[in-house]
């Protein structure tokens, strides 16, 4: 079945994000890395937790990634998080920096340090204050609950220039047992991208296999984190963390069956609320971009072309002047490595204020300038680009290019 | 020999562009396609010239290179030029177009329409008044002449946003005999790539093979034209070209000898010239980078990781506003595709307002941010990664991300 029209029917939003699912604690608080804002997060499992993470794809990791690569095949008891420096280009320093926070949270929850996963963002290049994030965890650690508040405090404590948490939880059914996932994030590349490495966490109770949880999360990151994009940069920090705690007691999974493929539905449904909140939520951002391949050869080709669109600067800035210029879509897609026959592709926006055709089957339509401004006007645009080479589509999200993108960027550091 | 240190001595620029080599003639000026600007460019070879070219990788071609890559391998007698429309994402009639703009060029001046190559330059997704361009083409074909003055009418009517003319000509020794190579340009991706086309045309009277036409061109190319970038934008009509039409009367050159050599070095003065002065030219620009990669593994690495670095919306938008900000180099070092060790990297920045080094073998120095200021003011900003992972070093040539990049782009097309 296609994702884009497959039914979530069986899946209940529910109240809060990561201590929804059974077993979960979470909590959150300032330990003087920032000004004021929170700074510090905890995520603590009662059971050890099959674990899975993508990792960015940057030859410059951060040393908490290379310190989680290390430890993500073992049961993972807990994660800490800093946020307001991202232990990046720090040197061996760094790398002993991390080590004595998993070691810090590992003795606070009673396991061994690498049953820690440790997270850190914020700016590049400078040292962490391992003093205060010491003391912060031995604070925080004995404030881990299960109730909603903490898990909004959790939230929270991983926000960078976010304006607001990113929080979602879901339930839904698999032989009768009910299974939870929640998740939290934190904004990507958008306005802050050095600073703001994209950041998710999710829980979830479910009994499965780390093989499995490895394929699910894999396919789910590649069609909602991997398929956003603010600037195309890829920070040293950025990771997608899920823990399985097998709580909810169902069956186990342990092959590609219909509760896997039930799992995976509602995994997928968190993972994209959360890419989407973070677009949602750039500062500067004045439109929010959903680019639609319908009819591509391969999944491949979809997932290319509809990446490769919403990354063009000169379709970013279109759309922040409101401009249908719908030639640099095609030339972004010409320039996107997939193949497809520019003569058979048919471009069309629409949103609130409409819908219309610019570009049919190879040829350039003469479109009411004036219809296709009432739509442009709007914050959400959805840009659905027709191959007619093949049955494949991919979506992905953006937003666009403003002044204050350049502003913001331009004096970032300093 | 390091092409960044190899000897240049041997050539001398010379006055003049496209018509100083022997046996080119050329010109150009208004023919209706914009308000006022000249328009329509021509240039000849008196005797049937071998070619080569390299196109865009775009998937979607405009008409003109279409043309161009089925003639490339005959002998080319003539190159018409419009700018203003560039008949591109115009279907079929497009296609029409462009073959009654080869057949009316080639009855001026008496050859077959396969013998010449069209290109056009402008806005996307509107058909050239194609009677305007007939009229203007017999119009102007008469007015071909070696001159001087009539290389630069040619060098003006191909520009369609640049605010000057792109003009370069030198010449050589090779056994005896002078070779002269000849060039104009217009700008790419700067400000307004969807109407800016980067096109290059060279005209040299040097006797050589096809064959190793191409190679030199292809990888000369690579070093220069691919090597800048202003936003990562490949349009649907870049093009550069080379006619080679033996006048010279040199031995000919049919092998990678010591004469191909000194060709290959003059060739690359030249197209590394124009290259540069494309990124020189855009408007908005305020900070003109050269990024330096040095010791590096293999070139390719050297390449992806400077062509990475000039490419981030994230490095530019810091030197727009003159933030020493280290940590974006080294991670779009970091996500080029190119493999280092990052604990052994070491980056830092000149200009005339002095050097100074920020990151040295992975470990973040404490700099004097006064004295990093004075440097990054200046308007030619150079930046040194040194990897030490090997001895290949490559160059790449981009600008800044500047609030007027926003703005022009935001408003381009109506």
């Amino acid at each position: 079945m296609n994702e884009l029209t497959e039914s979530k029917n069986f899946i209940t939003e529910i109240e809060g994000s990561v201590t929804a699912p059974k077993g979960f604690s979470a909590t959150g608080d300032h330990v003087g890395l920032k000004k004021k804002k929170k700074d510090l997060s905890i995520i603590k499992s009662d059971v050890p937790a099959v674990s899975s993470a993508v990792f960015t794809q940057n030859v410059v990791k951060a040393a908490p990634v290379i310190w989680n690569m290390g430890v993500i095949n073992n049961k993972i008891c807990g994660i800490v998080v800093n946020s307001g420096n991202a232990n990046a280009c720090t040197g061996e320093l760094g790398f002993k920096h991390t080590e004595i926070m998993a070691q810090t949270l590992a003795d606070c929850i009673d396991c061994d340090k690498t049953n820690i996963m440790v997270n850190s963002t914020g700016v590049i290049g400078f040292h962490l204050p391992i003093d205060k994030v010491v003391e912060g965890i031995k604070k925080l650690a004995p404030s881990l609950d299960t109730s909603r508040e903490a898990s909004k405090r959790a939230a929270e404590g991983i926000l960078t220039t976010d304006t607001y948490t990113k929080e979602i939880a879901v339930e839904f059914e698999i032989c009768g047992k009910i299974v939870k996932i929640g998740g939290i994030a934190k904004g990507s590349g958008m306005i802050h991208p050095n600073m703001a490495t994209m950041l998710a966490f999710i829980t979830t109770d479910i009994a499965i296999s780390k093989q499995m949880l490895d394929k699910a999360l894999k396919e789910s990151a590649d069609d909602s984190y991997n398929m956003i994009s603010v600037d195309g940069d890829t920070s040293t920090n950025d990771t997608v963390t899920v823990l399985a705690n097998g709580m909810a007691d169902n069956k186990f999974i342990e092959s590609d069956d219909e509760n896997y493929k039930k799992f995976k539905t509602a995994f997928d449904y968190v993972n994209k609320y959360l890419a989407k909140q973070i677009i949602n939520d750039g500062e500067g951002v004045t439109k929010v971009l959903e680019v639609l391949v319908k009819g591509a050869n391969t999944k491949d080709d979809a997932r290319k072309i509809a990446k490769s669109v919403i990354c063009s600067n000169l379709v970013k800035t279109a759309f922040f002047g409101e401009d249908a210029n719908w030639g640099r879509i095609l030339c972004a897609a010409g320039y996107s490595g997939a193949s497809f026959n520019p003569n058979k592709a048919t471009i069309s926006f629409s949103s609130l204020g409409g819908n219309i055709t610019l570009f049919k089957s190879g040829e350039p339509l003469n479109f009411d300038e004036d219809k296709a401004l009432q739509i442009l006007r709007e914050r959400k645009i959805q840009i659905t680009l027709s191959l007619q080479d093949g049955n494949e589509e991919a979506a992905a999200w953006g937003c666009d290019l403003s002044y204050d993108y350049v502003k913001i960027n331009g004096k970032y550091r300093t």
